[in-house]
């Protein structure tokens, strides 16, 4: 018979980590991101986080001496953004020193740190910004873990890790810029079967409507898509994913932006996050989930 | 034109009640039933409960005078199932004395009187438990609070209430005995947009796999069909329901089992409750959704 | 038996026409807006519309005397304003004078006088803004065709119009407001089979990934929620509606930005606009669909 | 407020029962069908059928004086299709003469007598041609049970009879001329639970592939749309339909076709159907379904 | 730039063949299971099943001699029982030697040797349980056709074989411990296109309703999970499976039990068995299918 | 442990070409297939083509000299089919020479040729006829493009190419001879993120009900299984696909069979061409859609 011969091995590239124009947008935002907000927080004590707060602030550090308001404010801030980061490595079961984590969108990797801290296991970061990955794996290399906190410059959609390797996996505020459907059948693919998978997230509220005014602005601030909350659990439901707690931390949460309002790092953002949590526009809320 | 005329006018009655030999079978049960575990509990205060406890029991119950043990041990499990149906009516959200309110699955009625008493709304119970109806019926009219309170022998699957006309629908312990999706699906039509939905269940736990021994006694005790976690969030996912608390209650409702099997009233359903609990394969769970 | 009386006959009101607080937000913004980009053109031949160009627009407009500049641009614009009209309505397919068309999210009602123009037969126009719908039903009143056009301060997802009854629907630019599997669920509904429905909208690129920043500024300066192109095909294929006609419109429409922004009635929104269609993030897309 | 008054109450008909230009085509073609095959066979005894035979024929019939040899076969044929008849009423459960049941696709209304004759019941019977309807009326004044036996000009699609009034359905032979998902929600809305559905059919084998050359021509033929039989159990599936008994027929009805090609009422169809059958590209199939 | 090195390669090992709590608790159940309802007929031919049989018992095994009364009972029940498994085997369709077969869940391997008797083709079976598999090759060896039958400690929800390999799959009375979701999927996978998939099972009845008392009487008995019939058919159009037959074999297989609830090996389920399957709660079932 | 050793390595051979009856007969039909109208056509220009043309003839061609009539009008045929060659390679949107096309049921292989031509890239072409394929490749060495240009014996619902390989496939009318879930399901593998689908093919008509006796007439002719329009945009809404342009070309192609009728070369298919186009049951479509 006289069919050609195979198809022309013109090699097919691995997928890029950045495939969209959506996707170089977001990279090029945080590649050049050094806001203040991010980076004297993290000074405090070496722990880098892109998250927010929960907890009370203490009201003296308002008050005392002007010369090191900020510093106290800062220092404050900083404090109730490390508890955000142990509240969701809570949620995230029994976690054993054999086991492997992953944190999806792991920014300057603060909470991969403070894993490996508590759990004593290998923790992977991804990012799809490659100065935070190598910020981040330059602060495991300084903190002597490096062999246990890895970053990588992947996208979390499309990690390259095996199927199953990972008894845990968090989104800490970063499902806002992804397809939960693709997120959650890529998140559902990695780990093992009964692992858990933790995100905390701002969402917007499906009960007062469409995004509302404030929300679009912290959109256009941050290039994000704000989800509504039932997007979260169409996706789990979808995927294999079943909640075991769901937590509306907004009241929670609120102290903290009060504070930042007032401090020297304020971005501006603080307003619409004041306004749409106010309002009931926007929850923030913490989901654990068992993969099945 | 020669066509015959319309259809006979045969009367196609309503939709009976009991819909399935299942449904007559699980009537029966109810009808016939007169466990003290219910109604000696429901003596203490006029509160009849139908469901299980959370909290911690005060130990002392068991010591001091034998004479008395026994009603000291009822009067703290009355306690402890009244505290449970406190944290389900916590979770209804802002309820005004203008609101309409739903009961499903009511059993005596204990649930909705406490409801009216927090509230003073309008409250309807149904049950398909003719015994159970009356019974309550009587209570509600001890009590003066038959203008307000009232109950029903309908099936909840088809209760027949006018669409979007509740504010807050729950389910203390009684989904277990129908289809989710459908019960989902009648819920949704009853509740206002925005309003709440609130159920306490036992479900069995998906990951520890298919429904375990201690599981299936506790359903051949009931006649009921407990659900795997998994099928109430894709059944509220399917019908326009949207959690906003889910809250793990199985480390509260053990010390009430404990406290059970050393009672009078035991049934001898406590073990397989509390095997199952400690085992992992069952969990008690709170969910809280609205209506969107 | 004893059961209860049937359950109490509290009056549930029709569903309210701004069902959420982003409905009252919105319906808020089109209240109070008197945009002259908006006035001033109507004014031009009485037909208000609320929608963009199509077409080249003449450039000897931006010419001549500097006295009447303005009012040449305003006419140059309101003409591709109804050049955009008469090519949705090319798409409606034979309309005869006894069909009756529906104009949802009909604004100022510009296009409905168009329809009714053209076809000589019924429209209603419904929208959320009781301003535009007093408005519009005075200018019917002014072209003596309120006997065959009426406008309605109704909710497009859920108009109380019977069953069946149009032969035609069309959004014109006014989908962005709107959860699309509900709106084409209530259009094919009352759409009479192979009725014809025909949309213009902007719509972001699913190839160039999540909402850019451009397209987020204008979701926030309208409070819209502009969708992904594949959220149409996925809602009407999901809801009876079959494609026909597909027309990607985006070049054809750049032109009259190009002209507004050297308008006196810029916005300020011509700018994400411009941004958003030059780098292929957005798209100005026409779907005429038969209902099935 | 100055709303437009409620929308013009333009009368909107109800749906007329010929919907589409093939509905319109399929009904002319069975107003003017007057083959021998369906007339003298019914001639016999009064039962007209539109559906093929079941069983082996007596070869005898073949032979002996030539005279009568054509009316032998024809009565032959007529006594392998009210067999099959019967084989359909075998598959409709326990029916009391106080139900109701269904004859979908009635044609000149055969089946729907003989379900009578043996259950006693009403039979309603539906068809889009008015003049199988007028004939099949007239037979039913015949024997006396035009009380009992009723036909309708009436799409089944929809057929404005009564939800849950059918304890019993079928489609002998009809099912190829419609969607099945539209086909089985109608069906679902009027049996009542428990019900049950009965079809036989044509339809094509998924297994050899798409629609053959010969059951292309079979289509043809009858202006119908032969369904793979996958499709069969895909809209039983979505529409609450459970198979119960399923009964490949092809061989059964293999006869049937062979003495029909020997007889003098042959329509041409015979070969198509014998090739089909015998290749394996089509079957003839009962499918015995429960309603829940 | 300095991204990390890949990701550790921690080795992850394969999905262990028991994944949930609930299959390990299976899987004990079986390997210490010494029932002599399933040794002491299988010790008749060697031949050693675990499914109920099919057909008419002799009366007259009850009659005669005391002492060989129990021995023709066991006799008469094993032969009832690979009556059983030559019905499924007879839905297999056309089996050439150069096939191969799959035996889903093959307990002590008895039809898998049937199946190659009477194909003489390659037949694998699957277990759980280590005990089983080890038996059932012991008897292949035994019979000299371990070249050709082989029984494999895997888990038939992933079995590990490669895709399209079989010509014909079954589970006879195994498919109550899986979901039939992932079970169809597997079996999809593994048949070749248009391969043949029969399964005998209990199934509960759907019209009845949710599990009855005697159904949760079985589950509780095999730590099982009985599904209802629907199942069966959603599960198989989700997965390519298209039913070729349905077969109700209820009132096949109640003289089987009545049979051996007289029998000296009766096991206690006799009763629920009886009394379901008479109550019209439970159906035997035979379902053939295709994979297309 | 005792378990068998590792299942037989029996080879399982590739996925044949050629899996069903159905898919035989077709490839049966295209290699005896020596239509004038496909082979005279192409020696107009050595571009062989299997589709119908667009646009209006010349009629001069029907004019002058008898003995040259017959090869105006094939060769004003075979101009009219390249344009609409052309017209699908308009809608592939920008292709560079290093991109990848794929031509799906590719015929004797003129597109592919055509789109060597205007692009400079690499073409694979597909069929299912061997013979078809082995004229291809002749045209391509004969052309000497057959390093760039190349034709396999392969389906197009399995093709064996790389996933992500191509930035452009096309059917053009090759899809009514596969499921469209299939089909899309295999080209959205194939795609790159971003790559463009456009096919051409005739449809059936939703509006118009099922499918009519011409497009039957269709469908006999070829052993194809022509489409409703609907499934088209259900199967690309199922697979990624999202479209950008749908054009009805229908008025445009009557020319072409109303030229084809008065040819020589006319096979009599021409009839229910012309029917099914002219009474509104079928329409010739053009989609072009993005692969997300």
């Amino acid at each position: 018979m006289t069919t050609a011969s195979a198809p022309s091995s013109t090699p097919v590239g691995p997928t890029p980590v950045l495939r969209t124009a959506y996707q170089k947008a977001v990279a090029d935002y945080w590649n050049d991101e050094k806001d203040p907000v991010n980076l004297r927080l993290g000074d405090v004590d070496g722990l880098y986080h892109h998250h927010y707060g929960l907890g009370d602030y203490d009201p003296a550090v308002l008050e005392g001496p002007a010369d090191t308001r900020d510093a106290r404010i800062i220092e404050e801030m900083h404090r109730l953004e490390s508890a955000q980061a142990e509240v969701l490595l809570d949620h995230l079961g029994p976690i054993a020193p054999g086991h492997r984590l992953l944190d999806a969108g792991c920014g300057r990797g603060g909470t991969s740190i403070m894993a490996n801290l508590r759990f004593g296991c290998e923790v992977d970061g991804v990012s799809i910004s490659e100065a935070q990955v190598e910020f981040a794996n330059g602060q495991a290399r300084k903190r002597g873990v490096d062999d246990k906190v890895r970053y990588h410059f992947r996208n979390m959609l499309d990690t390259g890790f095996p199927t199953g390797a990972f008894q845990g996996i968090w989104n800490n505020e970063s499902t806002m810029y992804v397809d939960l459907f693709e997120l959650f059948g890529e998140h559902a693919r990695q780990l093992a079967y009964g692992g858990r998978y933790v995100c905390i997230t701002g969402c917007y509220n499906d009960v007062t409507g469409g995004r509302s005014k404030a929300v679009s602005r912290i959109d256009e601030h941050y290039t994000c898509n704000i989800h509504p909350r039932s997007a979260y659990f169409k996706a789990m439901a979808a995927n294999g994913l079943v909640p075991i707690n769901v937590v509306d931390l907004t009241a929670a949460t609120i102290p903290y932006w009060e504070l930042r309002a007032k401090s020297s790092v304020a971005t501006g953002v603080e307003e619409p996050f004041l306004t749409a949590y106010k309002e009931g526009s926007f929850h923030y809320l913490l989901i654990a989930a068992d993969r099945i």
